[in-house]
């Protein structure tokens, strides 16, 4: 079932799933339906706008890594479709409801409110007693109000006053708003309508049809797999995402002092590793899961002092992001800056591209970490300044007549330099999300069927890898699945097919999952056709051509003409 | 010839004029040496934008209202080409030492400085003396030190900051830098270059090629038109353009507290007789001339008591924008804000439509004469406040979350609303330089040839109308020559055509006018296309069809599928 929310009517409709919607879920699903009901040309923060929430295909399945929601809207950040994945409890609540898909549309006259959604009623709530609370006090109130067995999507200030670099947090296994929705500026959109908050019951239990494949089964040889493989057996649960804190910083592309270098000299203080002896040191724990039933538990919980809420979920971007990239090599610091972005609600990606191009336009020095949280505290007070530093880096940069920002369609870059790492440079550039490492992250020597292992750090293939792996990444994002679950999956696409068969009833395969990937870019890329994109925005800012990035002293030169056509054809095994 | 001005090398190179030039002047010109020379996709900030000074056709002729100049580069307000067009000493100036362009080009490494353009020398100047001075200020150490018959154009604060709304004061007939390249932000430009101010030496005189008609006639013949026709010889001379305040409420189309309604109650307070009657009192100049010769004379000099600068060309732009727009109904608060935007060198329009949006925000509120002098001197001071106002309408809307945003393009509308002038908002939608009312105003009773006079309140006619009047502006842009002559001359063209002939040595005609024009706007057109510009770009923001302006209670309701043609095809005659 659908369910229509009418914020301006105050009214919410259960719909039956148009047959067109039927095999689609996730990412797939939120982005049809925000390219069909959202005019291209609207003001993101209209009332003609609309907030989108999917869980996967695989939604309710209970498998590993698969309860991730797909939010969608037009973004506010960069003018077009956005599709923002969120792990935690919320896809799986929404699945066990019955529910493909809940379509938040116009904006509520007056007032805030919270959206209930349960196995018996849903309704629309006044917010009063939440309102101006950020999102860890206001959960904490939700759950205390309804009862812990609920999924809470909720925004902080910063998503009621519409900045561009609020996002939505999401409840984790432990009931606390951890887990984000973050990139694009969704907590604005949901700001705009006057939603403050969804609480979803997480109870219910989803009707599935009978298949020729066991559920049970099919999970239990999917987790076994996870288990068996080296990085979502070994290295996610042990140092979590920040594994790769020290492989990319030798390979010379970890984003340092806002892209002016590819090595960080401080890398070891920030280091997967040291967040582990960190995390031992202070009893906390290095690995944790974000969804239940979680095998890979990358997650992890850095305790920062009795007082003090831990981070939950310390990952790689935001620590290169927050680290690396503006000087700063203390983790006790970036998680200042992290838990702040967490209870906020700020991403906080952007917000670390975002500070860089602050410290570039000399309003705190590289290396200030007081000065740095002290930015962020401005974004959250709403001040002048935070209202500058909360439109995100784009927007930073144009007020501070600041060339040196790095992003693509109004999106800030993740902690890969595109000048070593070019497959996904390939992606920032390309991706109708913006410079989104999500979108199709290409890590060293990932495998492009029929031609192998890429090296990213040449020019050669980089599109062909991006392309494929942008439509991967599509698929994963519309079954719900984690894209850490890809090592096993692609060794044994079985694996997948299984799952899929079991979930849904119908027959699935690699070439299938790739055709939708394909199907949800290219719906994507329309929606941003008919909002004023066009092939100029399929490209890196002019520093990344010409500025060679030390030590390495790499440039970005996939050549522009191949770049340019990196979508415009499908890639088939 | 044509001055190339290296900044990051420091040189100064001299070029013969190439032949597809050499017929072109003012935004022809501008506009097809940026198109051919910028990168359409670079960085307004960056190294790789130009900015390109050309005098009209006309310019040197003497002809009255002939000495406009033209100014162009990519934009860093709407990320597409742009000219701005302003009066003043400067056009001639370069005229009279044979100049037909400056292109300045690249970025001073380090330092500001000074363009130097005189008879027998042309050099870059350290500027150590005047930068952080205002304009006012500058100006005058620079006629000190270079002597009184110098033009000089030059940037304030603001531009010095790289800000949008920044622009670039030119001197008027007494030397003071009230004329101004407003819209666009290319202030921002000459700052970004290192480049404080140009100063040309006005002592020269152009030489002319042999032509059929005698160029003294066909001045006299012209002024003679002008002084004749009720609207040059009469209405401007006597109420400056302020002339229209009374006729634009009348229509319902004056914007009002970021058009929200198209009358203002208090319009009698800040309309041209009012104007007129003020200035008299204070002994100040109802009428004054903003170029050497002009006999139309529509500017005034506004006294503002005798320790404070005088507003020089307070306009009917100026004083609605910052007026009716802003609920602001007493001309010496508003020239409070017009003597700071001349002295620190913003455009008034941009600032206008900026402050309406922050009192939408609720940052002041609709009325507050003295916060909104405040939010001026924010700019100036360049708080984190004033960086968001500075960088213009469109960012202060995304800064705090506002949605009614009266631009296009990134650019603020002017003091037309398009709901009641029908044929400005096709030009507003559609223009390559966005919401600009100078690239081709509709005002009531406008003939269109072939047709006849259009009623711009209703939607019949708007888009041909639009298209010949963009055509036809440019083509006066190209000439140099100013709009408000346009009554005598489209009566009787052979007063320009005589002019252009006693000037070039050949044949025109208001065909071949419009055909310049016409392929002025579609050389635009092509830079903007490939700077990533669409048809969505081409309509007005969302409000302005769908929210009925008070009294009349109209829509913008022009076919959008006719306005997106309206550049599409040639308008001839």
């Amino acid at each position: 079932m659908i369910y229509r929310v009418d914020m301006t009517r105050g009214t919410i409709v259960r719909q039956p799933v148009p047959e067109a919607w039927r095999n689609l879920g996730g990412r797939a699903l939120t982005s049809t339906i925000v390219a069909a009901e959202v005019p291209p040309t609207c003001h993101p923060l209209s009332e003609y706008n609309k907030l989108v929430l999917a869980p996967g295909i695989l939604g309710g399945s209970k498998a590993s890594s698969a309860g991730r929601l797909s939010v969608g809207a037009k973004s506010p950040l960069t003018g077009g479709i956005k599709e923002s994945n969120v792990g935690g409890t919320a896809a799986d609540a929404l699945a066990g409801l019955g529910v493909k898909a809940v379509i938040v549309e116009g904006r509520a006259p007056a007032g805030w409110h919270i959206l209930y959604l349960g196995p018996d009623r849903a309704e629309l709530l006044p917010a009063d007693d939440i309102v101006g609370l950020e999102t860890y006090a206001a959960t904490e109130r939700l759950l205390d109000r309804f009862g812990p067995r609920h999924a809470v999507l909720v925004i902080g200030s910063a998503g009621e006053r519409r900045m561009n670099v609020a996002n939505i947090g999401v409840t984790d296994v432990d009931g606390k708003p951890s887990r984000h929705a973050a990139r694009g500026g969704l907590g604005a959109v949901m700001g705009s309508k006057g939603l403050k908050a969804i609480v979803i019951a997480a109870t219910a239990d989803l009707a599935r049809p009978a298949a020729a494949v066991d559920l049970n089964a099919a999970r239990r040889r999917y987790a076994k797999a996870l288990l068996g493989h080296p990085v979502t057996g070994k290295s996610l649960p042990t140092y979590g995402t920040a594994a790769i804190v020290h492989p990319i910083n030798l390979i010379g592309g970890l984003p340092t002092r806002n892209f002016h270098a590819g090595q960080f000299e401080a890398v070891d203080a920030i280091s997967g590793e040291h967040l582990r002896e960190i995390i031992l040191a202070r009893a906390g724990k290095p690995t944790h899961t974000c969804m239940p039933g979680c095998v890979i538990r990358c997650s992890n919980i850095y305790p920062r002092g009795e007082d003090k809420e831990p981070v939950r979920g310390f990952e790689f971007e935001t620590i290169i992001m927050n680290g690396a990239n503006l000087g700063i090599g203390d983790l006790d610091i970036i998680a200042e800056i992290a838990q702040r972005c967490d209870d906020y609600a700020l991403d906080t990606i952007e917000v670390g591209v975002t500070l860089g191009v602050a410290m570039e336009a000399g309003i705190i020095s590289f290396g200030d970490g007081d000065g740095a949280i002290h930015l962020v505290e401005e974004i959250q007070k709403g001040t002048p300044l935070g209202r500058v530093l909360g439109g995100g880096a784009v927007l930073t940069g144009r007020a501070f007549g600041v060339e040196r920002v790095p992003a693509v369609k109004g999106q800030g870059m993740a902690a890969y330099d595109p000048r070593r790492f070019k497959g996904t440079g390939v992606t920032y550039a390309t991706s109708p999300m913006g410079a989104d490492h999500t979108a199709g992250n290409a890590l060293p020597n990932t495998v492009l069927p029929g031609v192998g292992p890429i090296d990213t750090t040449r020019p050669d293939h980089q599109v062909m890898l991006s392309r494929y792996l942008q439509q991967l990444a599509a698929a994963f994002d519309s079954m719900g699945l984690c894209w850490f679950s890809r090592g096993p999956i692609l060794q044994d696409p079985s694996l997948v097919e299984d799952l899929l068969r079991a979930q849904t009833g119908g027959e699935w395969s690699m070439a299938s999952l790739l055709h939708l990937g394909w199907y949800t870019v290219q719906t994507e890329l329309a929606f941003n056709r008919a909002a004023g994109f066009t092939a100029a925005h399929d490209r890196l800012p002019d520093f990344f051509y010409k500025d060679p990035l030390p030590p390495t002293n790499d440039v970005f030169d996939v050549p522009q003409e191949e770049v340019e056509r990196t979508l415009a054809e499908e890639f088939t095994l």
